[in-house]
This record gives C-alpha cells, structure tokens and sequence, in this order.
C-alpha cells in the first residue's frame, strides 16, 4: 500500500490563500505609538510585502518567478501517511503529514524567503538582511539569496552562531555572509558590543541590527514569520496539501501543527479555514500547539504588543507572554517567539482554533518514537504536534469513532540531532 | 517547466538486477586462503546473503516485506534535471540526477541494510552487527534495525565515534546500540585496546569486532558494500531510474557516479548495462570516479586481495591499493576504501567502465557552486562525480552535440557540513 503522495510539479497550485478579507472580525490596525514605526517597516521591508500585508484579495497569484524557484526547492513537497505511527495509536486516525523538510532547507521558511527576495529585487535592493536564532530562516534566506544572485546579510545570535554552528555552515555553502549578533560589522552592533562586551546576543537585536543595516545601506529588511504577508507566502504548501487531499479523496477532520510565530501552522490551515468561514460553517478541528516552556498559546494576553523585542516594528494585537519575555534555553528554537502572529491570535481569540503547550520532556519522547516507528526524524519543533495526535486517538479510541486527521510537518530534525543529543543524553 | 520526476509508490520495480550472468568473463572465485575464511562468511552472514553472492538469477524477486520497507523509506526516489548547472556548464547536457539523499537516512546505503537484516531476521538472529567509518551504513543498519525490531549492534572506528558525532547520535535516535571501536564491549575490543591503548581505531578493527561479536553471540554480521549480494539489493536505484527514464521518454548517452566500495555505482548502472551486455552491444558509456588522495580507480592493481584489512574474508579479485593501505583523512569518508568491488573492476578490466580520481579540493569547489546553483548540497562524495560533467560538458561545447548524462547522486551532504567547513575554512 502506497504511503507517499505526490503532486506532479506541473499541478502546483498557481495561488496564495489571503485568509484577511475572510477573518470573523476585521484584524485590528497596526498601532503605531512612536509615529515613526510604520514608516521604518515601510521604508525597510519590500513595497510587495507591505501592499499584501493589506491586501484583501482572496486568492492572489504566485509571480511566475517565485513559481518556478518554488520548484528548484523541492517543492511540491509530499504527504505521507503515517501507518506505523497509526497502529501504535490504535488504529482509529487516519494520519497525514504534509512534509516541509523535503524541501532542500529542510523546513517550510523557504516558501516565503523566496518571495520576500524576489520582492527586494524588484525594489532594486542591493541586498537582503535578516535575523536568525536556530539558523532554518537564515538558511532559507541564504538559500534564497543564492538562488536570486542577492546578496544576503543573516545577522546570527551571538551564541547560536558560536554553539550551534551546523545551520550556519549551511548559510557559508549558500554564500551567505552570517554575522554573529552583534557584530562587529555595523555601527549598531558595534555601538551594543562595546556597552554589552559579554553579551550572548538576542533576537531582538539581531532584528535591530539587520533592519538598521538595510535601512543605512540601501538594502531591504526581511521577516521570516508573524506578518500576514508571510504566511500568505507560506500558504503554497497547505494550497498544495488541500489539491492533495481532495485527489485522494481525503478531506480531514483535523488540522493540527505547531506554533513558533504562526506561519507555519497558518499556511497550512487558511486553505482548508478560509473556505469554511466563507460558509459561515466550521466542522473541521483546528488545533496548534506550542512550547510549555514558552507558553503563550495557553498562558499569552490577547493584547497590543510589540512583535520584535527591539520595539522598531507597530504594535500588533495578539496573545503574547510580553515583547521582553526571556524564553529559557529549550532546543525548540522556532517555538521561542514570545506571541502568535495576529491573524492565528484573532482566530484563537474567536475559538476557531484551539490551543494547546506541551513540555520538552513530552515533545521529545514522541520524536524518538516517532523516528523509530517512521524512520523520518521529525524537527524538535514539529514534534511538539505529536502529543495532539495521542488526544485525538485516546478519544477515538474511546468512542470507536475513525478520524483523518492532516499535520503540518514543519521539517526534519538532521541539522537537531546535536540538541536531541544534549536533551536526550546521548553519549 | 518541471524538474523533478517521481515514480509513483505502487510502480516502484519489483526485481533486483544481478550482473553475474552478464559478466564478459566468469567472476573470478573468492581465494580462501586460510582454509576458514570461506566458513567464517558462510557462519557470520545471513543465509540468504550467501546464496544471493553467487545467483546466476538475472531478475531476482524483492521480497514483499522489503519492498513494502522500501516505501516505507522514501523509495521511489525521485530524478532531479540539473537546468541551473546545465547552464553553468554551457548548455550541450541535459543533466538527470538520481536522489538516493531523499531516503531518510540520507543515503543508498538503506536499500540493503533493509535486505540484510530481513535475511538475518530469517535466520532468527539474536541482533545484526556491522562496523562504520563515517557513518552512513552504521545510520542505514539502525534504521533497518528499528523497523524490523531487531537490535543493531553498530561498532563506529573510535575516532568518528568521537569526532564526527552527528551520524552516532542519528543510530541512537534510531536506537542503534553503537560503540566506539575497539570497545570495552566484546573480549576482542578488550584485548585490542589493551594492546593498543592510545588507537583511534580503523574499519579493520572495527569490521573483526563487528564479526566476531556476532559469531559468538548468534548474531549475524552484514556488510554494506562490495558484495555482489550488497550490490544486487541495492540495484533497486537503478531499476527505478532506468523505468523513470523510460517513461520521460529519455535514455543517458553517459551513466555517471562515484565508488567507495562500488555498490552506488553499480546499482545505478548495472540495469542499463545488462541489456547491452546481453545484447553484445555497448553503446552507453560508463564513467566513474574516486577519490585521488585514495586512487584506487586510477592506480589499484587489479589482482586478489582482502576485502577487509582484518583478512577474516575471503580474498576477492579486485582493483586494490593494498590492503594495508592507509588512507589519508579525506572528507569523503565513503570514499576511503581501498579496493574496487570485483564486478566492478571486471568491467573496468575490460574498459567497459572507465576510471577517473578527482582531488578533495577540486571535488568540493564544485559541491559549494552546485549547492549555490540547485540549492541542493551533496554529500562530500557525491560530489566527485560532478568533475566527470565538466569534462563531458567541455567535450560536447567543442563538438556541438547535445548529450544526456544520468548521475548516481548518492546523497545528501547535510551531516556533512562539519567536514566542509574545515576543509573550506567556514569561521
């Protein structure tokens, strides 16, 4: 029995999914305090991705260009079905995982650096900056960068460019220049190095010394999550998994993932949400989870917040543990962004979907599990939507009901085999 | 225009293509020298293993159970064209890239550790053994392992073990037991690290421990290449890629790879060269190529010789370099064996096949241009094989013509990355 489906690269579907004109409620503005923050985001960012963070276009055309590097980066990528997973279950789900970590990065970011860049490009921009914490957005802008002939400036933590250095390598083969944050490159990071000289770095100023370098230097600044505009670019693959299904004759009852800063778990569940609010008729479950480390799924304030801890960027309504949260040292660094993007917010908000945190401890167990019963290594990220998978069957199996249920599997977990090293006490 | 061919799950071939009847001459018989070698093998291997060394079986069938794994593993993989470096090259080869990187462990190697231990399994072993030097077969046996539920003993040369720890900890993800050879596990790992305290181990210590721990424990002991049997499970590769080439309607003027052992190449070419080996009618032409800091291809002498350095086998006509041959710390760990495998260097023999050996230097100059221009990063191996192109490319762009090339494009260099940063100097 076939356990992959594929989608030819000639079926891939031709549109983002813009789930704001579908919103319950009209996503509230942008707040804009120091009345110069909008104009910084609109003078760093590419003119594109302001114009789609507005725009209320249901279906918007993926540029031809982006389409086809869509496909030099292993896109569409597969759905697999879990069988062994499933018996260990009990039997009763049905468990497909749309698969990010087939495309070359290893995990859904490619899907919008390729957009963002495209759209600096257009710009004339000379380069692209960015931040990167664990490194997957970072490579997926060195990789990006590469693709387009665009320079790429990934400003890097201080100490995961010095302590985790794999995903860094990956930038250095893409001809990136990594800078470890701060840096001694811009008069930014020096300026923060000479008043912290022990600093380990931080993302909040890892962000404030990219988007200062491309607003001094005629570059534009790129952000990896969060934004509307993001996760519209990111929307390609659950457009694909939605094509997918229905040629299967599949149609889930569930949608779950995880949550980091929302892109992920959004691209894959606005296709299949926003044609169920455009009925006014939700039947599927949607459920994402997060970090208990990092609990802003269950413990965040649906309130105005900053989304970089370097309060350049307005202020956005979501459920946030605060812009000056200090997230503890867990190996999931995508899942230690302190908010969920405003869009995820509003739709936990209205209870559309619901919420879920699961510790390290428990994440991880399912990630050794799940690597022995499947073979693929999940990314310590992607495993923390493992433990959603037990609720639902420990429910089914229950009421004897059968469910289907689809993943959004952010990626694999080779360039992680050193933190579940750590975690785990491999020898 | 699409770029990636997939084969759809429930095509996937269902034979294995064996090269031993096709042969020009009789394969020259193992030499049992000591009188036991021959025993040894016959005790130490699974059964099945032993009867598939000397079939004269063109076809033979995948077992269900294997085939059904083989899915369950990321097979079909898929073919790649290379538009970009095509372009780079000038434009006169269509470039078609068989994936083997696609498959979770990230090599060819899982397609017979699977096959091996299921004909353990068949002998009711208590565990299989193997020894690895940088790890892609010891990661391939774990995984094979966990799948079968059989415990996989792996014995790791001692200085991978703890040098190069990211494939180690991927066997553990996958609950391999792994061991840095010589061990304090077994009596033999005990008396050589008694006699050599300071050893950083070697393949022979290893390959001795990994045999002799499964002779006196009633385990079996597997091999991951060389073999014709390990060669035969592996041609399932290249029986995909002749189908999907039939089906493009395509059919490669130049089959292409690189040799460690031999057993990606010659699952690659073997089912095209059968059918003009049996045809008497070789049109095709086969190029393969090494590493030169071990230049086995170009200078191995071709006489008989161990295939281990531990000389517990059988001796086995074959390109060697000896097989005391030290190699010297090349990145390509796969690449560091000192012999051609006898099918192989029969037909090298014959000119059927010609060698090439490329510099480390050379080989990873085209690894960082190819990651930057497919997006893809070879494994440090693979990339030997990308020399080959520009030398037929630099052949086509004097004489006009237009030429397809199929490359046996054995993985993926994710796990690799350590290894290019120190020899391309990465900070």
């Amino acid at each position: 029995m076939a356990i992959r489906f594929e989608l030819p690269q000639d079926e891939m579907p031709e549109y983002w999914c813009n789930i704001l004109p579908d919103l319950p409620d009209k996503l509230p503005e942008p707040k804009d305090i120091s009345g110069k923050s909008l104009e910084i985001m609109q003078k760093a960012m590419p003119k594109m991705d302001v114009v789609n963070e507005f725009s209320n276009e249901r279906l918007i055309k993926i540029p031809d260009d982006i389409y086809e590097k869509y496909m030099h980066v292993g896109r569409p990528t597969p759905i697999l079905r879990a069988t062994n997973f499933e018996k260990y279950l009990g039997g009763n789900l049905k468990i497909y995982l749309k698969m990010e970590g087939y495309t070359y990065t290893g995990s859904h970011k490619i899907n919008s650096a390729l957009a963002h860049v495209y759209y600096a490009l257009q710009d004339n921009a000379k380069f692209v900056a960015t931040e990167t914490g664990a490194g997957q957005w970072g490579a997926a802008t060195a990789l990006a960068g590469a693709l387009y002939n665009m320079p790429a400036h990934v400003f890097m933590v201080r100490t995961s460019y010095y302590q985790k250095p794999f995903r860094k390598y990956q930038m250095d083969m893409y001809g990136a220049d990594v800078h470890p944050s701060p840096s001694d490159f811009t008069p930014l990071g020096k300026e923060l190095l000479k008043k912290f000289p022990d600093t380990s770095g931080s993302l909040g100023m890892a962000i404030s010394e990219a988007m200062q370098y491309a607003l001094d230097n005629d570059g534009k600044y790129i952000a990896g999550s969060v934004t509307n505009a993001d996760i519209l670019y990111k929307t390609v693959l659950g457009m694909e998994a939605k094509k997918q299904m229905e040629i299967m004759g599949e149609d889930p009852d569930y949608l779950i993932g995880v949550v980091g800063g929302g892109s992920n778990y959004g691209a894959l569940a606005f296709p299949f949400l926003s044609e169920e609010l455009q009925k006014h008729d939700i039947k599927r479950k949607y459920i994402a989870s997060g970090s208990l480390e990092v609990p802003k799924m269950t413990e965040g304030e649906y309130r105005y917040d900053y989304p970089d801890t370097a309060m350049m960027l307005p202020e956005m309504k979501m459920y946030t543990l605060g812009h000056d949260f200090v997230p503890p040292a867990v190996y999931a660094g995508g899942l230690r962004y302190h908010a969920v993007a405003p869009e995820l917010s509003l739709l936990m908000n209205k209870n559309i979907i619901e919420a879920r945190d699961y510790g390290q401890e428990e994440a991880f167990k399912y990630s050794v599990l799940f690597s022995r019963l499947e073979g693929y290594i999940p990314a310590p990220e992607t495993s923390h939507a493992l433990p959603i998978l037990k609720e639902i069957a420990d429910k089914c199996n229950e009421t004897h009901e059968k469910k289907t249920v689809l993943v959004s599997f952010s990626g694999h977990g080779l360039l992680d085999l050193g933190n579940y090293a750590e975690a785990l006490n491999f020898k």
